[in-house]
């Protein structure tokens, strides 16, 4: 069985990606989480079960992953629903869920993950507006593209848990966004692992940033 | 055939890790080089033929990949000789370079890669020195649990292909690094590709910053 490392539920969108992806399909884990450390690096606790001292960390027998976007390959290896099944859609989940993982840095920084956050963000900066046109751009292209409901198609794939933490977001601060990404972020949020992740994270303890 | 698109091989990191992978591989691809505006956003310039703006992208027919490792995990589906064939060398280079996709901060933004620098850095601050250790520990694992002389065993993958830019970073900006990593550098430096790219970029025009 899968041994998955991650953080505070509240604040890591990296453990969150993985984390709903397996709950989503039902491919079995046990969950081990490791807070923050308050106020400091975490690296060096991490370290002591991820090899780059970030979560999050997968564990099968001797085998580490520790990377979320490996995780999801590791993973496809042996459960192919990780990713979409037509090679058009899988390439294109792959293409959107590789530019979460290296982009939208303006989001990212701005829009922290916070799960228990419900008000408005003061300033819509250009390059976050710009972040969230890419965004419906992307959903128009994948919707169009594949149908729906979810990014990729009929089925909750990666590139959809890669995107998981942006529902938070878009909720949270209340972004602007069209009715296309609106109806994508409820239905995110209404799954029964989303809604079970933003329960646990709403009993953590806070960390002040 | 792909059709591979980058910019300046003076200046693109992102674009030289598929080109060289490709190109080490023997695996056909014809070449689009789009260069930087000067002093100005290129992503407007870029859309034309990537959805992100973004380079390198790949161009299979009628499927756009527009981001480097979706870009490896494209062609791997088709060459498998991308990643290792061992599983469990295959999941190491896989987090190794989804840890480089998404960090190396210090060692990005401080060492820009510049093919025709020839210049030591000046100050190694503390955060491009946590790089460079980091870089040091993943060398040794991969060395001790693969055998190197390759980063992920005994043949050049996707892993090697990711961490290009890093060679060309140390060696012109004159990095401290032990001696491992310094063969595995001379190494990569004498592929006849990467000859090759450098000749080509050295007759590019120059950027000012």
């Amino acid at each position: 069985m899968y041994t998955l490392w991650i953080a505070n539920k509240n604040y890591s969108s990296w453990s969150l990606r993985p984390w709903i992806l397996l709950k989503t399909l039902n491919i079995p884990f046990e969950e081990n989480l490791c807070f923050f450390e308050n106020g400091k690096s975490s690296h060096d606790k991490f370290r002591h079960f991820s090899p780059s001292g970030l979560v999050p960390c997968l564990v099968d027998g001797q085998q580490t992953v520790w990377d979320s976007l490996a995780i999801c390959e590791y993973v496809a290896e042996e459960f192919p629903q990780v990713w979409p099944q037509e090679k058009r859609a899988r390439a294109w989940a792959r293409s959107a869920s590789a530019e979460m993982h290296s982009g939208f840095m303006a989001l990212r920084q701005q829009c922290p993950m916070d799960v228990s956050r419900q008000a408005p963000l003061a300033v819509i900066s250009p390059e976050l507006q710009d972040n969230l046109n890419r965004l419906q751009q992307l959903w128009q292209e994948g919707f169009e593209a594949f149908g729906g409901p979810w990014l990729a198609g009929n089925e909750f794939t990666a590139v959809d848990a890669f995107y998981a933490p942006v529902a938070f977001r878009i909720y949270g601060y209340q972004l602007p966004v069209n009715n296309m990404v609106k109806q994508w972020v409820d239905r995110i949020l209404t799954l029964p692992a989303m809604k079970a992740w933003r329960e646990a994270s709403l009993e953590e303890p806070h960390i002040e940033h």
